[in-house]
């Protein structure tokens, strides 16, 4: 068995990603998903271990001295960051983990693991980027303004990964990701290890 | 729509490579398979323009004088070789066009198409390929010996491919195939375009 791989998945808001991810497990239980250490407050309808581990600030600032994350940024006051071990553990044992990441910790983990792949998630458009972003609820126009204009910064860094999936149809994207993923294991240099236990059999 | 890819397909004789092709063909018969141009005379069962135009040896010389051709060997007397007008003419399209070729083909067209995506077809395990390579008919062993040397000096040459792929059960070595086919086409620099008519629609 070789070794596993780290997928770094980025996009924008409105971008469709918690959607494609969701469909991407669905069809794909074997693969992991990377749970951010976060400080801020549990949310209505979040669950401890779901999709982050609410840690405190101590911890937080702890798991920073002792180089125990991949990546963490500071936003409104809380810290995000995503845990080091679990994704080492993920790799040795030969399974995939998906980092669901922005472009500043996705640029992070790129610097600690050169052969991470990156997945930049695109909108459709952005007449329906600007739709996904109004359609939230009763933001004002203000407020959807800087939204998109936070999304088009983001999508602006798109050349900054491996691969661009565009998010028009859920399944065929999906599709896309898995492709990259299944890919990824057949590279050459991966393959080394099965190359030579095919050899060895004669 | 972005350009199409180019895959260079190898693998010793007894990889099952036919087969392998055969299936993802099937599956997806929008793919292109690069005819060859050869100079020996048609044999039982094949047709012209199948898998083989048949030429004169003048037409191909001509050929090699006109830089027609993206890689050319000569076997046992008769010419062997691959065309560039059909290739480049599938790439303006937006087609992938498969090549399917020898470890020194192969190294000949990266060489002219940098962009190539290569793929290594490797046997199950050495017992596997011996059993392939005897059972074809009434070989004597030092055929079958001579036939198995040859496809160990290809199987070395695997490092130099981009992929490798271990043909051991046809289905799944024919969605790895496609997964690196449909993996091409979402690398960032082929997705530009794509980008920017995202960008151009708000």
């Amino acid at each position: 068995m070789n070794k596993g791989g780290v997928f770094l998945l980025s996009g924008p808001s409105g971008s469709g990603k918690d959607t494609l991810l969701s469909a991407l497990f669905a069809a794909h239980p074997e693969l992991l998903f990377s749970i951010s250490s976060i400080t801020r407050p549990m949310r209505e309808g979040e669950r401890e271990g779901e999709k982050y581990h609410f840690i405190t600030r101590e911890r937080f600032e702890n798991m920073i001295e002792q180089d125990e994350l991949l990546e963490y940024n500071i936003f409104v006051d809380n810290y995000y960051g995503t845990p080091r071990k679990p994704v080492e553990e993920a790799l040795q044992s030969g399974k995939d983990m998906i980092i669901e990441v922005d472009v500043n910790g996705a640029a992070q983990i790129r610097r600690k693991l050169p052969d991470a792949v990156s997945v930049f998630v695109m909108p459709p458009s952005l007449a329906e980027l600007k739709r996904r972003l109004s359609s939230r609820g009763t933001e004002t126009d203000e407020l959807i303004q800087k939204r998109l204009q936070c999304a088009l910064d983001e999508i602006a860094r798109a050349v900054e990964y491996d691969y661009i999936v565009v998010n028009n149809e859920i399944a065929t994207a999906a599709e896309q990701l898995y492709a990259i993923i299944l890919s990824n294991h057949l590279k050459t240099d991966k393959q080394m290890e099965l190359m030579n236990e095919v050899l060895s059999t004669c």
